[in-house]
């Protein structure tokens, strides 16, 4: 199989399992738990795990693996920083939505702030990918940014990016089991032991999350799939291989 | 700095992290949780997370960045593949007495088994890493293994690596936070919302399993760190550049 072949049928994998991370996670907090509202209400905490799944996974997943795709390589690096700078940048608003979402709530409901786990793993992920950004953009977009600046960094941005996608994947299964433990054993309907439909169906997105997040991993992990230096005969050449 | 410098002072973190998750998580069922039995009762329980953390979590992720040590380069690979294999089994069985413990537990105490996200992610955990380990032995330490079969097999093998380790950091998060929940919310004294010294001590764990985690990211990511193939020309070449 053409290794092009190979990279779009991956990728097409990787844009059904988010778009049904979206479609679940979306389905679970209207279906379940009374739909949305940004009223200081539970309701308005429903938008916590819309957004931040669509956010800082399923968004964040689709920024990074954006220079992977072959068709791009011809393409000048810049316009696609860009894109991946954008993206990123609209994966971190949504995040901070997101948190803005659940604080909101807690206020409304006199509960304290960041006790659990999850809400520990949860700040470092959305502050790590806050300072990646604003480092991303010094190095990398911004003109006077030196040689030996953008070479020391890239080595960081790739392992930060990846870290930030460890600590996402982390903070969306402990906040989903939180969040059904809380509401399944505190209401007094069917608990979350005795498996009710809402509680198999909230576990299969975590499930479909993590898979989405594995799948960009592999993405993220191929040699092959990396774009080449922005050297135009070495493009030329890899996409020739390509083509044979 | 020396690359193989930078390596053994990233190495020697990632040790005393690791050290460390062993010191609390052990400290933490000890002192709060009333330490260990093997009984069936919630003292067996305590045997989960302390064999979950030392073998999915710290012993694999030392097994895995086991072929990066500069020194293990000039030396015979398959020496080294019995290494990674033999640690890699040990924290396998590690885990499936963490598998154990819980069930027993479970059973003991009519708790329903695999009803939490949690569970669902930490059994997918360990199939995985068993399939893993089969698939690994088969294809690397197997003499009648085709070459054809290892180097198809590489790839993926690299990419599981990471994925179980994803799903092990993912599995532990989503399990302390879980027992925290059930435990202080369910107990007469203070709850997880309070931030009693316990949840504050039980989250340092969680956080430092994540930077354990990240950390044997950050080394298997770097590509200088990579064992140069067996051809004894490239190793000297390396430990030569390496000298310079």
């Amino acid at each position: 199989m053409r290794p092009s072949v190979f990279f779009y049928l991956t990728y097409a994998l990787c844009v059904c399992l988010g778009l049904l991370c979206l479609l679940f996670v979306t389905y679970w907090n209207s279906h379940w738990r009374g739909g949305f509202s940004w009223d200081g209400s539970a309701l308005q905490f429903n938008w916590h795990p819309v957004l931040m799944v669509s956010g800082l996974v399923v968004l964040y997943g689709n920024a990074a693996v954006v220079y992977r795709a072959p068709f791009t390589w011809k393409q000048k690096k810049n316009t696609w920083k860009l894109v991946h700078a954008g993206l990123m940048l609209l994966a971190l608003l949504l995040s901070i939505l997101g948190l803005c979402a659940v604080f909101d709530f807690h206020s409304g409901s006199h509960i304290p702030d960041l006790y659990s786990l999850h809400s520990w793993v949860g700040i470092c992920t959305v502050v790590m990918f806050t300072f990646q950004w604003v480092l991303g953009l010094a190095g990398f977009l911004f003109p006077c940014s030196t040689t030996w600046f953008r070479s020391t960094l890239k080595p960081v941005h790739v392992w930060m990016g990846k870290a930030i996608l460890v600590l996402s994947l982390t903070s969306c299964i402990s906040g989903i089991n939180e969040k059904l433990l809380l509401t399944l054993n505190g209401s007094s309907g069917e608990p979350y032991n005795s498996l009710p439909e809402e509680a198999k169906f909230a576990n299969s997105l975590g499930i479909l999350t993590v898979a989405f997040g594995l799948v960009v991993f592999g993405i993220l992990s191929r040699n092959k799939w990396q774009r080449p230096d922005t050297d135009s005969e070495s493009v030329h050449l890899l996409l020739n291989e390509d083509n044979t």
